[in-house]
């Protein structure tokens, strides 16, 4: 809200009670994340921001009988997309855990949409019941190794500046790039310098660490280590301590936290998949995953609100006190933190998990088109024929995005190299969504496990292509056309036209579905997979990394088969 | 500084080490108010901004000593009319003292100029080695109750707005206004609602309290217990713990700052007296002096570099960290903090206390004119004729602002009231000083206790009149002429013309000398009040409060007798 004569005037008489406030929550326990101390308070709410707390006539009352309440929590760093939800079915999974802002990174959409995928998130997100906020993606395309559906100069993300909820910069994966000085890297870095400006710096350190922080950037969600973290704390960065689906570092960096330290940490999630989000929750999670690693809880708590608020500049938000947002949330309990009650701007809008609101009114802008110009699926171009040497594999393994370059003797068919099912080497294909007269890529790959059948999906990081990876040529070119005939989705099926699909029409990344629906879908997708043989938890996952060029050893792009260790595309082949 | 692509790839090389830095102090104890931690370290600056620390090749190598190194000093609030130096001057007080920045509040030069009083500090700072930060001042008039140079309305100084210098808005010390909802104070509150919006609320507590902070108001610097300062916090503020020459609430509120509340406190001094900048220091003083009363050290310096510099959005001042202003002092030991070295951008501007600039060579802007619009000086206008009843007069007493409200039976003389020299009743004049046809009003004071001549001064708190008290009108006008011919001023003399001055050229407030040579003048004049007589130990101090209508009981301006318990103008005389 902005004030103007009018609800200043009306907000300041009844702030001080010479009106009846909105709504007057009786005798709650207030962890005071400012003070550090909890106290038991009348709270007053007036035009959906604190009035205070005292002796307080108001319109409404609530009973808290005793229950702690404590401001909304803020995710200072999440990608949205990870998710699979729409920012309207987002909306509606974390506003009940008791989130009430995130600042997201678009970086997946803009690799696939570009300016537009931004333009949607800030459309979609205008009206919705939850704050959120955006730093623009740094690094698309991510890397020149692969082909994605935008490219973003910094002249391209100079018209989004002026946007009220666009904050800074997101992390800025090409460290390299910032302390090589590359003049498009530095260009990004100086249009935001009045601005956010979000690190990604795995195991940076000395010196580089100086130039990469000197440069401006001012945090940083990649540390692994206490030592890491030290450094880059000491050295001026603000620790966004990583408890995700993907990634979760939070009890290795808890004790960096301390009475002196704490202003610069927060908690975030990065990553959160849907059946996390689900059946563990959001930021209340984190929280709770924190006081039981040993922090303080009101510490916790703090880590979780104030301080993103105040790393971020979001004015009026992060505490409860006058004049800010009220946006909290009620736990019978301090631990664990359980948000039986949510409220967002004074309304309740979330009790005991269960939305109050009705989310099939907010209105989402029209999809944007989900970019699905694959070239015609033909058997020709998914023939590998044989050559001279040892077969090079990409060998993926359960819970980490790290690959193993395996060396293999070829299972040839009629001059073909043909998928191997008793060794598990698998034929895996990525075609091109931006460019229909590009032919997939073709390679292989140990460790999915498939039996029979093939998956596929359009969740393919960083660029999103279509990547599938299958026993037959035949089935692999099933459920990839059932992806794209639906817009993007992860499939699974065979050539007997058997595929089931979670569709992803949101730029093949996210559907429109409710949380519930995506998990349900996609616990099945899974099932099934594991049923035809694939001893992996999440092969979606699994496979949606195996494309992402950035992370050794031997990925499979668009463009070839790289070596990650050389940066370079290197042949099916190995001579010996 | 502000980036550009050269100067930014060459900050990254040299921060790196690809290319020697300017600077390295060598084995400097590194206090590093974000980790807590004091580490022994190579520090290397680059361009003036701190490039690292680590094993860097040089142009210039200092060797410390293994003294400790801490960021510069931040005065978070203060006036700098209360050392009555012009900035220029005052820069070269404070540096050697360790202060890099101050927000300064130009409160009593807008009372007697107006914006040009503002644009004048602005300017005169411009290119100074010190970073000067303005909020504009908010109440100008500070009451309807005396005579000021200006009336600043919001849309006055909504034109200084975009000065990159200029914060937010000032202590908004017309509190009552706030929580009346007073249209014309609103407006200023809606002005700087996204920017700083500074408090002065003493003793407001509860409901109204709530609506003071609910308005945006985000500190306050008037707290003196700590159920008051435990209360602002809890609800927003940041707590300005002040420890100047006129206030000292340190002491009693430093067990507020603890491992949660830290973040937001800060040490400031408000005001700072000339004598007090010359023997004491600046904030050195206050730190010392807040580590003496139990502190811990680190979070001591931490409250004068790092909290206000993040209250006040200040980017890259605060810390000793990469890309932050090279701005830091030395000292040998950590407990006193002894600034024996002072790096200002990088350049060592002080050492043991001397300056090691040539600040004749800073350039100020010409002086502005200081109102002098006094009425003719005839003795008629001095002369109060008798009336029934007792004579109310004012009494003065040393160390506080409050003054009690005496009767006395007048001493008379030819039907008019004059000064008692036995019984220490001396005739108080004020000049209106911004419009030449207003006759001075005249009352009567105790505790001054001159026994012979005057003293004048056109340092009156808050319009800054010529104010005057003595023991013949002969000797008040000869005073009052001598600091009016010399465009303001204090003075002190008699009839024989045995006037001794400090002039104050600039606005009637400040000395474009140098700070020894202000003390100096400063400690004449006060001498020789005490020779004749006077017991206080700064009688211009007291005197210079005698016209300041919002501090109980009795007060005179040049309006009149103010009742300040009525806020109303009351006759010299009391009817039985």
């Amino acid at each position: 809200m902005r004030w103007d004569t009018q609800n200043l005037t009306r907000f300041i008489e009844a702030a001080q009670g010479k009106r009846p406030v909105d709504l007057c929550l009786r005798g709650c326990r207030l962890v005071n994340v400012l003070s550090g101390q909890i106290e038991t308070v009348d709270l007053a709410v007036q035009d959906g921001l604190v009035a205070g707390w005292g002796n307080y006539d108001a319109q409404q009352y609530i009973d808290s009988d005793g229950m702690y309440v404590c401001p909304g929590f803020i995710d200072g760093h999440i990608h949205i997309e990870s998710t699979l939800l729409s920012p309207a079915q987002f909306c509606a999974a974390v506003l009940p855990h008791g989130t009430s802002a995130v600042v997201a990174d678009p970086h997946e959409i803009a690799n696939v949409l570009g300016i537009e995928g931004i333009l949607y998130f800030l459309s979609a997100t205008e009206k919705l019941p939850l704050d959120f906020y955006f730093n623009l993606p740094s690094c698309v395309p991510a890397t020149p190794l692969e082909t994605s559906g935008a490219h973003l100069s910094a002249s391209d993300l100079c018209s989004l500046l002026p946007h009220p909820r666009l904050l800074g910069l997101a992390e800025m994966m090409n460290f390299p790039g910032v302390v090589a000085g590359v003049p498009e890297v530095l260009d990004k870095l100086l249009l935001f310098q009045q601005r956010v400006l979000d690190g990604h710096s795995p195991q940076l350190a000395g010196l580089e660490l100086n130039a990469y922080i000197g440069a401006g950037i001012a945090s940083d969600h990649e540390c692994t280590t206490q030592l890491e973290a030290r450094e880059k704390l000491a050295k001026g960065m603000t620790i966004m301590l990583r408890e995700g689906s993907q990634s979760k570092d939070l009890e290795a960096l808890l004790p960096v936290v301390d009475d002196q330290s704490w202003p610069h940490c927060m908690l975030v999630s990065d990553d959160c998949h849907p059946d996390d989000l689900l059946r563990q929750g959001h930021m209340n999670s984190i929280v709770n995953r924190a006081v039981k690693l040993g922090m303080d809880p009101v510490r916790a708590l703090t880590l979780a609100t104030w301080t993103p608020a105040r790393y971020f500049g979001l004015r009026r938000r992060g505490a409860i006190a006058p004049g800010y947002r009220a946006d909290f949330t009620l736990s019978p309990t301090l631990t664990p933190w359980n948000p039986v009650g949510v409220f967002k701007d004074g309304i309740e809008v979330a009790q005991d998990g269960r939305l109050l609101l009705d989310s099939s009114s907010w209105q989402s802008p029209g999809l944007p088109a989900s970019p699905m110009k694959v070239a015609e699926m033909v058997a020709e171009d998914l023939s590998v024929p044989v050559q001279e040497g040892m077969l090079r594999v990409i060998g993926a393994r359960e819970g980490t995005l790290l690959t193993r370059k395996i060396l293999e003797s070829p299972l040839t068919s009629n001059g073909s190299v043909i998928a191997d099912v008793d060794r598990d080497i698998l034929k895996l294909v990525i075609y091109n969504r931006y460019s229909p007269d590009r032919r997939p890529s073709v390679g292989f790959v140990k460790g999915i496990g498939l039996k029979k059948g093939a998956i596929a999906t359009t969740v393919a990081h960083d660029s999103h292509n279509l990547i599938a990876v299958g026993t037959t040529d035949s089935a692999i070119m099933e459920v990839a056309d059932a992806v794209r005939r639906n817009g993007g989705g992860m499939a699974v099926g065979n050539e007997q036209a058997d595929v089931e699909i979670l569709p992803l029409p949101i730029a093949g990344l996210m559907s429109d579905r409710p949380l519930a629906e995506v998990v349900e879908r996609l616990d099945s997708l899974k099932a099934k997979a594991r049923t035809w043989g694939s001893p992996l938890h999440n092969p979606f996952m699994a496979l949606s990394f195996l494309a992402l060029p950035v992370i050794p050893e031997l990925k499979l792009t668009d463009l070839g088969l790289v070596d990650v260790s050389t940066f370079s595309f290197v042949s099916l082949f190995e001579s010996a």
